[in-house]
């Protein structure tokens, strides 16, 4: 069938439904570059506004899922589950989970982004790495994930491409914060890995795009329904991104962190959403059940299981393992600034946003795609909310290179901290759990 | 000052207020094509979702009246008064009102479009007189006015380039059907004639683009407020485009068609609703009060003076005069098709937009852009809403010249005519009158 592209975006601009062969055409022809960007954005537009049922969303996800090639895993027997963050601050997870839930025997072909806006980015924070690549081609997935039970890799050019051209000009066009296009442009990509099962990590608070609990519990339906539509099941997990995940903020810095979870030497907070991620991965492939598993992922921690999987990974990407012992083999900045309190009490503010875009200027992120980020620089935060501090004493640790860079961080930073005169408690880590 | 053209789609996304100061900025940068159509795409559907305020419409519209030149009538000492119409089926009115409102005193510097849709258009129907032009530049206007009193010419690249290109992009993208982009269309337009005040013809009915009265009445409400913010007073009349205006529809017999109405002869609907016309841009332009008004039109017809004006209009505009002697110097199809009435009965739907589109596709119309009007062919009503008939009577003439155009105009006039056994009543020609 052919449509007039005018006519279909007059229907979903006046709140009618299209159906799956009308969105299947409309990805393949924009894919194809036969509908102009203009009309494209203008049908964003309208369906930021009037949205999409659940067999549209279903029918999107689907055209794009199909608008290139697809993962074919069908060598690995072990069960595939892979695990995505919505984006946040200091969030390191994926690097030590995947190594633990690999020991468990779940095969983890995870392809991760690249730092965007205040978040940072997996496959930045693995390139600190002297010598490792994310440049694995999809035909390597199935021999690795044989061998190590995991791969980390960047997003290749023939996986949905009609979600990069989409999130372009999404960007170009005041059409990101729309929870279908965000849903489907998540789940498009994680179901192309040809995985069995996602555990989706939907961040809440100010360092996450998600501002507040009811816009994440909202995304996480939905794309809980879009596993349902494609045989994918999903388990959300709602967490805390008010203040930084663990201590470490940029890139050789959480290298180190992740490192120190896998030697059951990590922050708390890392710690715990890293075993609760890794106990349900290890749920949703069918190893264990919810009581078990949490186990299992303690024992592939305390037996060196895990992070010899790590090793190996580095390894098998072109890196050398021997960081694991020796981390000063990973870039350090040549200067350091401590942010110290300016008066005795108890920090009840501890923004993420704020570290975000502070680490970015250090030049940790990216604000422009074209921007090169330096590995060594980033924050080691020393007092998070609900810890008491005396006036002098560190708030943050700041590794950097750059004089302008760090002058420019600081200039944001004004507000990250607030002492005050009373206790307020830690905020709750994990906010809910959506199956 | 300079802006982020997707931080302002953004904040019109979410349902904020835009500065004069930013509308501006965007219509001067997208007329000098330093904004990309697809951002200016998303930006015009998030208006058509969340609207524009007053203030923001006065803006806009002031805004697309500076992105070109503006006629200077300085030197017009009449008091000058232009007609609008949203677009009908048959709606010739202009052609014989512009002449009689001229003949009592009013400058005309009516400025028209071209056949668009299933509707006509007055530049169209006035080139079905051999030799006449209605391609008047800017400068010839003052002097034709205080000769002739009335210029009826096409738009010129120079005034309102932003509308040109924000209507091409609008056709294309779905972003048509918004109230404050079609308001500040026709106004920008307007106002940059240098007219005192204007009378604004709103179509309501199924010929028409506003289908019901509540959006017609919201559009006259919305002219109205531009209007008053531009210093320029805007009387709108609603009138009903159920069915087509007058008995002729086409281009050489609706010329034929406006010279009756000047010579007394006309239908009584164009008739009636030149008049009404007429008498409320005598009293716009203060000429004389409302009740002496009609009085002054109705002499204009009576004397042969409005007739008189339309021979010098189109002597100046290099047509033959003589044209309206002898209307034979007209175009005329080859051939004749009585469409007849299948049984008795009365008359409850002659359906303008059937007609409409039927008189497209017989080659009196546009489907699209470069399409070429035969100025011959048309069709002549001989039954509309009221009307009683016996079967074989002939309910329309259809002059044609080609038969597969015929055809096609034959093929969805299945129900442009509906006979009842009970009379239904004419409809309410005028529909309130809002200023």
């Amino acid at each position: 069938m052919t449509y007039s592209m005018v006519e279909l975006i007059g229907q979903k601009r006046d709140g009618g439904t299209l159906s799956a062969d009308q969105l299947a055409w409309i990805i393949a022809e924009y894919t194809g570059h036969r509908i102009a960007d203009y009309q494209m954005s203008a049908f964003l537009m309208a369906i930021l506004f009037n949205g999409f049922d659940t067999t549209e969303l279903a029918a999107w996800t689907n055209a794009m899922l199909h608008s290139g090639e697809v993962l074919d895993l069908s060598a690995v027997a072990k069960p595939k589950v892979d695990k995505h963050s919505t984006g946040g601050v200091g969030d390191k997870v994926s690097i030590p989970l995947a190594p633990i839930v690999a020991a468990c025997g779940v095969a983890v072909p995870m392809i991760s982004g690249r730092s965007l806006a205040h978040t940072g980015g997996t496959l930045d924070k693995l390139e600190s790495i002297p010598g490792f690549t994310t440049d694995i081609a999809p035909w390597a997935f199935p021999e690795q994930l044989n061998d190590i039970g995991v791969v980390m890799a960047g997003q290749t050019e023939t996986l949905v491409p009609a979600d990069r051209h989409l999130y372009a000009l999404r960007d170009a066009t005041g059409t990101v914060p729309s929870l279908p296009l965000i849903a489907s442009s998540i789940m498009s990509k994680k179901v192309a890995e040809d995985i069995d099962a996602l555990l989706l990590d939907v961040k809440v608070g100010s360092g996450a795009f998600m501002k507040n609990r009811q816009d994440a519990a909202m995304l996480a339906q939905t794309m809980v329904e879009i596993g349902r539509s494609s045989d994918t099941p999903v388990t959300v997990v709602l967490t805390d991104m008010s203040q930084p995940l663990g201590r470490e903020v940029g890139n050789a810095n959480e290298i180190i962190e992740s490192i120190s979870v896998l030697r059951g030497e990590g922050p708390e907070d890392v710690t715990e959403l890293t075993l609760t991620f890794a106990s349900e991965m290890i749920t949703l492939a069918g190893i264990a059940d919810s009581e078990t598993a949490r186990g299992l992922a303690e024992q592939a921690v305390s037996s060196g299981a895990a992070l010899d999987v790590l090793a190996r990974l580095i390894e098998r990407q072109g890196g050398d393992p021997r960081v694991i012992e020796n981390t000063a083999q990973l870039p350090s900045a040549r200067n350091e600034y401590v942010i110290t309190a300016p008066r005795d009490g108890w920090i009840t503010r501890c923004d993420a946003l704020d570290i975000g875009f502070a680490s970015v200027r250090l030049g940790a992120g990216r604000s422009r795609k074209k921007d090169v980020i330096d590995p060594s620089v980033g924050f080691s935060i020393e007092a998070k909310v609900g810890d008491s501090v005396s006036v002098g004493d560190p708030l943050a640790r700041i590794a950097w290179n750059d004089q302008s860079a760090l002058d420019s961080a600081l200039s944001v930073l004004g507000n990250a901290w607030r002492i005050a005169d009373e206790p307020t408690p830690k905020p709750d880590l994990i906010m809910g759990v959506i199956t």
